[in-house]
C-alpha cells in the first residue's frame, strides 16, 4: 500500500521532534538522505516527494532523458551492426548498468578492478576492465574476481605484467581472459600498434592460463574534437593502425575476436569503421556541459543525447540584487574543466565556485526573480567525476522523485 | 591474539580462489577495501599490511604527522589563550574530530547539517554548523538535531530566515543557539556588520526560541593571501568591524559571548585578536600544496603544520624512458586550484592529471628509476575536497598501516 507523504511523516516515528513537529499550520519538513532510504526500504517507493523536499546538493537523474538514452544508443548499435559494451566508468551505478544490458548491452566496461568488482557483484555480466592490473594488490584481486566471473576480461600493455599475470593464473588455476591494449594516439597507457602489440598477443597467445580475446583500443583525445568532421577525421586517422593490428592478429592465426574502442563522441563514426566490433561509449546516458559542446554531425550543440544529469541546489544567501548564494560548490561539482555548470531553466544568471560548499549566481536580468530558499538545477561540467562526489542519485520524472538508486562503485576508481 | 598478515591470508575465506593461491612460492596476494576493513572488525588491528599490500589510489594519513598538528594547534589555543572549535569540513571525519576534542577543542565546525548530523551521531560534541539553513529540509532537520543535540548552534544572515526558524522551534517546542553570520569581505554569506548585523541580533533575542550566541565571521580570502605580514594585515582590516559589531552586541545588553572565525591561515594572527573568543581553523591537520605556499611566519614555505595527508598511487604503465602512468587521476585527486598533487620523496619528476583514472609522471632526472608497480605517494593540492573523495583513509607509522578510518561524513555536504 503506498502511503502520501503526510500520511509517512504523521506516522514516522522522526527523530528528537515527533509528531506534532510536522502537524503545524505551515507544515515545516525535509527529509534526511537516511529517511529517504528507509522510506524506500518499507515501501519500494515514493509517493509525493518532489525535488522540493529532497536534501540539497544533490544529484539527480531525469529519468525519461536517461531510459531516451539506453534506447538511443542500443537502436543506434543494432543497426549499425556493432556490439555495445559501455562504460560504467561515467556512471558507477548497477540500476544504469542493468538497464544497458537489458537493453541489450553484452557487458560493461570498468575503469578499475575495484569498479568491475561492484558491478559484477551487482550481478552486471561480461566486466572488461579498461586499465592495466599491476601489481600484487591487482592481479590478486583480477584473479579472484575471475574466478567468481568467469567472463571477466583484462587489458595489458607490457610483457612483464604479462608473466606476473601468467604466473598468477597458474597458481590460482583460473583462465583470465586478455586483451590487447593497443595506444591509438597520446602515450597514457598501450603498446604501440603493429611490432610490439604482436610480440604482446603472441606471449600472450602461448601462456596456458591467458586467453587472448582482441584488441582494446581507445581514443580519449578523439572523443572532444570539435566538430563532426574533424572528429570523424582524427578517430579514422588514430584507429587505423590498431585495427589494422587487429586484423593482422586474425590473419596469423591468433584467437582475436573482438575489436573494442569508441566513445559518445565518436559512437556514430567508430561504429562504420571495419573492422571495430564493439563499443564502449559511456557519458552518453547523462551528458554534460563539455560533450554538449564538441557539435553534432548536423548541429552546433551536440545534442544526439538528452541531457538528463544535474545538481539540485539550494538558494542559502540573498543579501544583494546581484547575487544569491548556493549551497552548491566545489564539493559538489567536478572541477577540471576551464568551465563551471550551467543554471538550467533560468537565463541571465551565471554560476561560478564560492568555494567548498558554496556556489555563486551572478544575476544580470534573470527571466524570473530569485529567491532566498529557491531551488536551482545545474547542468554538470563533466559528468564522469561530477556521479563520483555522490552517494546516491534522485531519480526524477518531471518533478516528483520516482526512485534512489545508489552509485554503489563511488570512490571505487 | 594478534594474526600475521601470512596467517590472516592462509585462513582467510577467500573469494573465488581458496588457500592454494596464496600459497605459491613466490607469494601474489593484494587486499580488497571490503577485506581490509573485515580484517580490522575481527582484530581491531592490522599486522604486517604495508603501504605496498594496499588497494590505490587510496588515502593516506601519516598519524605521526596528524597527531603532532592536533598537538600543536591545541596548545597554540590553550596558550593565547582562545577556544578552538576546528573546522571539521576539512577531514570529515569523526575519529579526527573525536581526537582534537580530547586534545582540548570545545566542539567542532560543521560546513552543512548533514556533515553535522553524521559527527553528532558519533558522539563529537558543540557542532557549529557555519552555512545557512535555509529551506524547509535544512530548517527542519536543524531543529530535529538540535532535539537530540541541544549544543548545536546555526548561522543566520536574513530576517525571513530568521522567521522560518523560528516558527519551525516553536512548533517543535525545541530551542535553537543563533549565530549572527557577518561576512568580513567577498559578500558570499553573512550580513553585513554595523546597523544589519545589530538589527538581526536584535531579532534573534526576541524571539522565544531562538537563543543568540554570538557572531560568526569567517574571512576565507584572508587565509590564503601570500606572505605573513600581508596576511596579518588583510586579516586585522577585514575583521575589525566584526568584532566591533560583537563588542556593541555585549555593550547593548545582548548576550552575545562567542566571537568565531580565523583559519588556518590566520591561526596565530587571529588568536591575538582582542574580541574574538574562539578559532575554526581546519586545515592544519593535513595542510596540503596550496597552503603550504603562502609563506610561514619565519619562512618562505607555510610549515607551521605537517603535511600529513597524501594518496597512494601505482605505476600501471611504464613504456617510455620519459613518462609512467599511474592508476590516479581526475576522480583521485582535488582539481580547484590551478596546481596539481606533488610527488613526494622523489624528484626529477611531475605529475600532470591524464583523464578521469589516469596521472602522467613527465621523467627528466629521476632521483631513483620509476619502475612498473611502482608505488608513488602524493601531497593533495587542496586537502578539503580531496579528502571528500575517499570513503576510508589509511593510517599509517612510517610504511606500516595500523588502522583504517571512514570519512564518515564524505559526501554530505
Amino acid at each position: 500500500m503506498k502511503t502520501t507523504r503526510r500520511d509517512w511523516l504523521r506516522t514516522s516515528a522522526s527523530v528528537g521532534a515527533s509528531a506534532p513537529f510536522f502537524l503545524v499550520a505551515k507544515p515545516v519538513w525535509g527529509y534526511s538522505v537516511d529517511e529517504v532510504e528507509s522510506k524506500l526500504k518499507k515501501e519500494k517507493s515514493i509517493s509525493g516527494v518532489t525535488l522540493d523536499d529532497l536534501p540539497t546538493p544533490s544529484l539527480i537523474i531525469d529519468l525519461d532523458g536517461l531510459e531516451g538514452n539506453i534506447a538511443k544508443m542500443a537502436n543506434h548499435a543494432q543497426a549499425a551492426p556493432i556490439n555495445l559494451r559501455p562504460h560504467g566508468k561515467t556512471h558507477k551505478c548497477p540500476e544504469i548498468a542493468l538497464r544497458q544490458i537489458k537493453a541489450g548491452a553484452l557487458g560493461l566496461c570498468s575503469a578499475s578492478i575495484s569498479e568491475g568488482e561492484r558491478m559484477a557483484d551487482a550481478g552486471v555480466p561480461g566486466i572488461l576492465i579498461t586499465s592495466e592490473s599491476v601489481g600484487v594488490n591487482k592481479i590478486s584481486r583480477l584473479v579472484r574476481m575471475t574466478a567468481k566471473h568467469p567472463d571477466t576480461m583484462a587489458v595489458v600493455d607490457n610483457p612483464h605484467n604479462v608473466e606476473r599475470l601468467s604466473e598468477a593464473a597458474a597458481a590460482a588455476k583460473v583462465d583470465l581472459n586478455i586483451m590487447i591494449d593497443i595506444d591509438p594516439v597520446g602515450r597514457r597507457t598501450g603498446v604501440q600498434s603493429g611490432e610490439p602489440a604482436m610480440k604482446l598477443a603472441q606471449q600472450v597467445d602461448k601462456l596456458p592460463r591467458l586467453k587472448l580475446r582482441g584488441v582494446h583500443s581507445y581514443s580519449g583525445r578523439s572523443s572532444h574534437v570539435d566538430g563532426f568532421l574533424e572528429r570523424k577525421k582524427h578517430s579514422e586517422t588514430v584507429m587505423a593502425a590498431p585495427i589494422e593490428t587487429f586484423e593482422k592478429m586474425k590473419r596469423n592465426g591468433l584467437p582475436a575476436e573482438i575489436m573494442s574502442g569508441a566513445s559518445t563522441g565518436t559512437y556514430n563514426i567508430d561504429s562504420g569503421m571495419r573492422g571495430m566490433t564493439e563499443m564502449q561509449a559511456g557519458s552518453y546516458v547523462f551528458m554534460d556541459v563539455d560533450y554538449r559542446s564538441i557539435g553534432g554531425k548536423n548541429s552546433a550543440v551536440y545534442n544526439d543525447f538528452q541531457a538528463s544529469l544535474t545538481v539540485l541546489a539550494t538558494v542559502i544567501s540573498k543579501n544583494y540584487d546581484d547575487r544569491a548564494t548556493l549551497d552548491a560548490g566545489l564539493k559538489a561539482f567536478a572541477t577540471d574543466r576551464e568551465f563551471g555548470p550551467e543554471v538550467l531553466g533560468l537565463t541571465g544568471v551565471e554560476y561560478r565556485f564560492g568555494g567548498d560548499e558554496h556556489g555563486i549566481l551572478t544575476i544580470s536580468e534573470p527571466s524570473r526573480p530569485v529567491k532566498l530558499g529557491d531551488k536551482i538545477r545545474l547542468l554538470v561540467p563533466h559528468c564522469d567525476p561530477n556521479v563520483n562526489l555522490y552517494d546516491r542519485a534522485y531519480c526524477v520524472r518531471g518533478e516528483n522523485v520516482v526512485e534512489v538508486w545508489p552509485i554503489g562503485a563511488r570512490g571505487h576508481v
